[in-house]
């Protein structure tokens, strides 16, 4: 026998610095049914239109079936993509051309083939504290280095984008709209003033959209892509059809400059080909007639009705010491504890009662994790269940004030 | 104005690097209908068996819509790696449990997934000579150093894995059965040696087997899976659904012990989450109740009548000092010229004359390429064009060799 390689395989670095996700450790707890889980970011399923996706794969699959079940370009199925073009009007980008629109498999893959785009090891990469986890698990696979950018109840101040911040910076990654995880939006004002601030300094705006279609109060904004444009910064947008239609399809897209595109259709090329040609085929054959105008009302009610559900149950059962969010859309509630609370102790005493959700920890990244703080999700959960889990939650936050009282 | 950064972006290292692969941009010019095409890599459409995947996505979607249209388990719908794990015996691996299958899109994205768990820039990574473009492509993101295993008419050359060679190399990459670009199969000696020195020397084996249920002449051999489990050799084994039901599903699957697809869930998830599950599903269930025992053998013929074409021809109208592969299956034959023709000077000879193939310099790493090779891809193209197109080919190919004799 030789040894000639002392083990009997070797991981990557970036391989053996992953570790199990919180989120995924809790989820397999929530999945016993009698825990009530505000832990999980699922769509709701009564929100699918399933009778009209079957339609269209029934449509796709009679009359085309050969070119769906075919390979197909890397850029994505050309119709879904002057689709994409011609929607982002609604957010005020009138401009986008087809060539500016990549279709990928979800856009959790956006995030990974904007990584491997823009992320050396050491990279620095400016995010939100709090931000999106997934995301930064994404980037995290092409070690970067983060740097926070404050937020304060408005979401992002773009007056953190100090020259310090922003040297050397590869991109800033922001959700303007109803942010996972604290259901904050941006207004108009700091979207202006950070589209500004970013074309000076040269900096790419990565605009992750997931949740843009599900507001349910307030006024619709601006995208940063529209807005960027018109002062000359670079914004890449990234859109999904998880919320508006189903996540179980694992559809979305990218818009961003024809040469940041060209470049992303190689890399795309070679992380998986191309996104599957039924999906996307089946996919525009539900939305070109205009199905999303009789669609988003329906699902954006759901959402709305959720969420007053859980505000209403934290309005009652919350001791007055927890601060929360009110978001205007999206899935989200945010929640800062008083200080001295540590969301992960909490959640032990919740799981043993039955009920549980995500500390807020984790979604800190270039930054001090603030450990007083926790999501929570509304979407899946009854009415009933969702006063039952708060009224339990409640009373274990004021426990814990209490205890610290005494 | 500030100028913290110099341009509007800057990209990694890695995307830097890439540069637009050789066969893209000849695939950009055979799509010209004129154009008799032995360049592509297509599956021959009249094998989707469109009806029967139609009727399994009309049971997932009526019977059970809100689950195959909501998110899913990063590992894969969990029957369909069942399946996937009995499926194994097939080719010799008897003792496959689910925890060792994770469900992938489509089996690029399983390179890409390997790429990301083993490679590190400058890792060792041993190749065949000529390999897999595609996965030369994926894996070149993670910016290994490739060494080429010689190979031989019958293939892969185990003696070639010198210790030289196997030293703190990450793994090595092969291709068994009808290996593209060549069409060559290892035969059951080679295999045999092959993972018995890779247990000895602690070398993982990606064993990628897109083909090796479209064998249409010699007897089926043993994976090396099944022949690596033996002897304590680790192998990853990728399969893919594209060839035996259609690509354009996106849908693929790795094999490997537990604690590596553990790793590869984790970084499954950072890339896309999960593989679309009404996908899975509608694959799962066109296939579980036997139907590719009756699919294949169709397939099969297709396969075997379209290389029979190609090979006559080639037997009429190509010159004696043509050498090329006779394959047991798969999709391609490898021609090798005279020394002195290059097939990139023949190729642009041939394009003028309205024929197509892809020449065998890419397919090299870590070794001299070899200028004087070609692939040809007999699927899609119908008998009388292949006889057309090779009747071409041979005259292109005599002319270079008179016009050296001269």
């Amino acid at each position: 026998m030789t040894s000639l390689n002392p083990q009997p395989y070797t991981f990557s670095q970036r391989a053996q610095k992953i570790t199990s996700s919180t989120i995924r450790e809790i989820l397999k707890v929530t999945e016993r049914p009698e825990i009530i889980s505000f832990a999980g970011g699922l769509p709701a399923p009564k929100g699918f239109p399933i009778d009209i996706i079957y339609a269209a794969y029934e449509k796709v699959l009679n009359h085309n079936g050969k070119a769906a079940l075919q390979y197909g370009p890397t850029e994505g199925y050309r119709p879904l993509r002057e689709w994409v073009a011609q929607d982002l009007k609604r957010v005020g980008a009138h401009d986008v051309n087809v060539d500016q629109v990549l279709i990928v498999s979800g856009s959790q893959q956006a995030l990974d083939l904007l990584g491997k785009l823009f992320i050396d090891p050491g990279s620095k990469v400016l995010v939100e504290a709090p931000s999106y986890l997934g995301a930064l698990q994404s980037f995290s696979l092409y070690e970067p280095n983060y740097v926070a950018v404050p937020t304060d109840d408005k979401g992002l101040i773009p007056e953190g984008l100090t020259d310090d911040r922003v040297a050397h910076a590869r991109f800033i990654y922001a959700l303007p709209n109803f942010q996972n995880p604290t259901g904050r939006t941006l207004n108009l004002e700091r979207r202006k003033a950070l589209v500004k601030r970013c074309a000076e300094a040269n900096l790419p705006i990565i605009e992750d959209d997931p949740y843009g279609d599900l507001r349910y109060a307030g006024e619709p904004l601006p995208g940063l892509l529209g807005l960027g444009r018109e002062v000359g910064a670079t914004v890449i947008r990234l859109g999904s059809f998880s919320k508006v239609l189903a996540p179980g399809l694992r559809l979305g897209y990218i818009v961003a400059p024809e040469a940041i595109i060209a470049k992303l259709v190689q890399i795309k090329q070679a992380t998986d080909l191309h996104t599957a040609t039924l999906t996307q085929m089946a996919v525009y054959e539900t939305i070109h007639e205009g199905f999303l105008n009789f669609h988003l009302p329906a699902v954006r009610e759901i959402y709305k009705e959720q969420c007053g559900y859980m505000l209403e149950a934290m309005q009652e059962f919350f001791p007055a010491s927890a601060k929360w969010t009110r978001p205007e859309g999206g899935m989200f509630i945010w929640v800062t504890l008083p200080e001295h609370i540590d969301a992960y102790e909490l959640l032990s005493r919740a799981i043993k009662k039955h009920v549980a959700f995500v500390p807020g920890e984790p979604f800190y990244a270039g930054a001090e994790p603030v450990r007083n703080t926790l999501r929570l999700s509304f979407v899946t959960v009854s009415k009933e269940r969702i006063r039952e889990g708060i009224e339990i939650l409640g009373r274990l936050i004021a426990e814990s004030a209490v205890s610290k009282a005494a």
